[in-house]
C-alpha cells in the first residue's frame, strides 16, 4: 500500500468517514468513540470524584518517527503524564489530526497503532477526534493536538514546599532530546539511544500509599528538568540544589550532547517525572518507583533549600557549583 | 507594535511564559487558567450532571480573517455548537496554537482576544492551553486546535425519528462557506456579505421548555446541510425532503455561488443549526428560536419520510426534484 493522503480526506464527505472508520476506529476501537458522535458522551456516574483534570499539547516533533517512538506516542504519553503529573488518572483523550496533502496512509496507520496500543496498555480511551487536511506545503506532514479529561486521586493533595524536601527524578534524562539530536543532524550513528518517551499514569498507582507524602509532580519536557525545577523555585520561592553525581545520565547522552554543544539539563525527557516528596520520605518512594518497569533508575537527586531569591543550583562531580538558569532560547526547537 | 513570533516564543522557556501571560492570560481571563498548571483542575462538584460531553475540532481556515470573523471565532464557536448539538452546556474549552514563526504577535492578539469575548459572553472559559513554534514555512500562519468539555441539560433526550418530523434550520445557509470562496479567489467585491460564525448555545437555553421535542441537533459545518441531512438519512435509514423556497439563502449567496460554481446546500455554515422535531411541534420551535437574534430567520425547511433506502431531496421552486448526494469532493478546501 503507497496510497496518500489528499485534500478528499478532510473535507468532511465521503472520503474523511471512510479514512475514520479505516484507520481511526480500527486502531483507536472502543465504544464510545465508535458511535462517531461530533462530541463523545460519557457517563461519569460511575467515576465517584468531583476533581477533574483537563489538558492540552499540540506535536510538531521533526522528525516523526525516531528511536523510541513517533508523533503519536509523545501525542498520548504526553497528555497521559500531564494528568498524572496534577495526581489524575487519566480516562479519555481526544485527538486532532492536521496532516499535509500527500502523507503515506500507510503512515498514519503506523502513528494511530502505536497511539491505539498505549492507550490499550494504559486503561485510556480516545473518544473523540478531528480531521483535517491542507494543501501541500502548507504544513510538515503530521501534526497532532491531544487534550485529555482525568480524575484527581482521593490521596493526592500538592501542598507548600518545605526546606529539606526531597527531588525525584524517576530515569535517565536527556533521552528524548538527544535522540531527536541526532536525527536532525543527520548523525548517521548507529547506537541504542532511545527517546525516554512513555507513559507514567501507573506511578500513580505504584505509589498508592505515599500518595500523600508527594507535594508536587510535574514532567520534565520542553526546557528539561533544568526548565521545570526553575519554574518550581520561582513559583514556590525557594531554593533547590541538585547533584550531579546523582542525576542518571546516560552515556550515550553525555558524549552526544557534548559533541553537539547540548545541555542534557535543559533537554526534553518523554517519559520522565520530577517528584518532590516531604523530607524524609525519598528513600521509601524511590523504593516504591524502582519497581516500575519504566521508573527503575529513580533516584533522589537533590534537596529544597531556604531562600528568597530562588535558584537552581547544580553541584558538580568536583564540588563547583552551577547555577541553572531558566531557559532563554531553545538548543532544538520543535523537540515535541 | 509590529513584532513578531520567533521560535524561541514555543521552547516552554521564559519567551513562551511571557507570551502567554501578555496574550492569552489577558484576552482569556479567568481564575483556573491563571493558575498556570499543565492542567486544568476543575471541582465538578457544583455541577449536579452525570453526562459528560466532549468534544475537539482544528481550525485550519484559508484566510484567517474574513468578513464576520477569524480563524478563533470559528475554533471558539465550533467547538461551543458541538457541544450545544449534543444538548450540552458548554463549560470549559482547552486550546491549542501552532504558529509559523514570522507571525504578527498583533494578529495573534487579535485572534485571542476575539476568542476571550465570545468566551465571555457564552459563560464559558479556555481553562488550559499550549503554544507551539515551527519554522517558517512549516505551516501557513496558524492553525489552533480547541477541545471542549459539557454537560447533557436534563431534559434533553436524543430519540428515534419517525416519520412526519420535522426539519428546522435556525438560518440562511451557505454564508460562510461563500464568504471564504469570495476571499479565497479575491473577487475584490465589495459586499455586506458576513460569515454566520455565532455561538448557539443560547438554543439551549430558549427552548428549554421544547427540548423533549427536540430528536437531534446537528450543526452543517464542513460539508453544508446536503451532507449533515444525508448523515441523519443513512444513519436513521429514512427518506428526506427538503424545500428550496423554504430555505433562507441570502440574494449574495445565491449570486456567488452561481459565478464561482459552488454548490450553497454543500457550504459549510458556522453559526447554524440543524433541528429534527417531534411532528406536530414545528412552528411551535421555530416561534422560540426566532426571538433568538443569532436565529431570527429560522424556518421548518422539510419533513422525515419513510424510506428503506435513504435519500436527501430538494424539492426545487417549479416543482421539480433533486437528489443531494453525499460529498464525494469538496468544492473549497480550509473551509474551517
Amino acid at each position: 500500500m503507497n496510497k496518500k493522503i489528499e485534500l478528499k480526506h478532510g473535507d468532511g464527505g465521503l472520503h474523511t468517514n471512510k479514512l475514520i472508520k479505516d484507520i481511526f476506529y480500527r486502531n483507536f476501537n472502543n465504544e464510545i468513540l465508535l458511535k462517531g458522535r461530533d462530541s463523545a458522551l460519557i457517563d461519569l456516574s460511575k467515576i465517584n470524584n468531583h476533581k477533574l483534570a483537563y489538558t492540552t499539547d499540540s506535536y510538531v516533533v521533526k522528525p516523526i518517527f525516531f528511536p523510541g517512538g513517533n508523533i503519536g506516542s509523545l501525542a498520548v504519553c504526553g497528555t497521559i503524564n500531564d494528568l498524572t503529573a496534577a495526581g489524575a488518572t487519566p480516562y479519555f483523550l481526544s485527538v486532532g489530526f492536521i496532516i499535509e496533502e500527500g502523507f503515506e496512509i500507510e503512515k498514519l496507520n503506523l502513528i494511530a497503532s502505536t497511539m491505539g496500543d498505549i492507550c490499550k496498555n494504559n486503561n485510556v480511551r480516545i473518544v473523540t477526534g478531528d480531521t483535517k487536511v491542507v494543501e501541500k506545503n502548507s504544513l510538515d506532514q503530521i501534526f497532532i493536538n491531544t487534550s485529555g479529561v482525568g480524575f484527581v486521586k482521593k490521596g493526592f493533595k500538592p501542598r507548600q514546599i518545605s526546606i529539606g524536601d526531597e527531588i525525584i527524578v524517576t530515569g535517565s534524562i536527556g533521552d528524548h532530546g538527544t535522540v531527536i539530536g541526532i536525527e536532525r543532524f543527520d548523525f548517521g550513528v548507529d547506537m541504542n539511544l532511545k527517546s525516554d518517551c512513555a507513559a507514567l499514569n501507573n506511578i500513580l498507582y505504584e505509589l498508592h500509599e505515599f500518595l500523600p507524602k508527594i507535594k508536587l509532580m510535574k514532567d520534565p519536557t520542553r526546557g528539561g528538568i533544568a526548565t521545570i525545577l526553575n519554574e518550581i523555585a520561582n513559583d514556590m520561592v525557594v531554593g533547590v540544589t541538585i547533584h550531579e553525581n546523582k542525576i542518571p545520565i546516560k552515556n550515550e547522552v553525555k558524549g552526544i550532547t557534548e559533541l553537539l554543544g547540548l545541555d542534557p539539563y535543559y533537554l526534553a525527557c518523554e517519559g520522565r517525572m520530577i517528584l518532590i516528596v516531604e523530607k524524609g520520605y525519598g528513600n521509601a518512594v524511590v523504593n516504591e518507583l524502582r519497581k516500575l518497569h519504566n521508573c527503575k533508575n529513580s533516584q533522589i537527586i537533590g534537596i529544597i533549600e531556604n531562600s528568597s531569591s530562588p535558584y537552581v543550583c547544580l553541584e558538580t562531580r568536583i564540588g563547583g557549583k552551577r547555577l541553572l538558569h531558566i531557559l532563554e532560547e531553545s538548543m532544538l526547537p520543535r523537540i515535541c
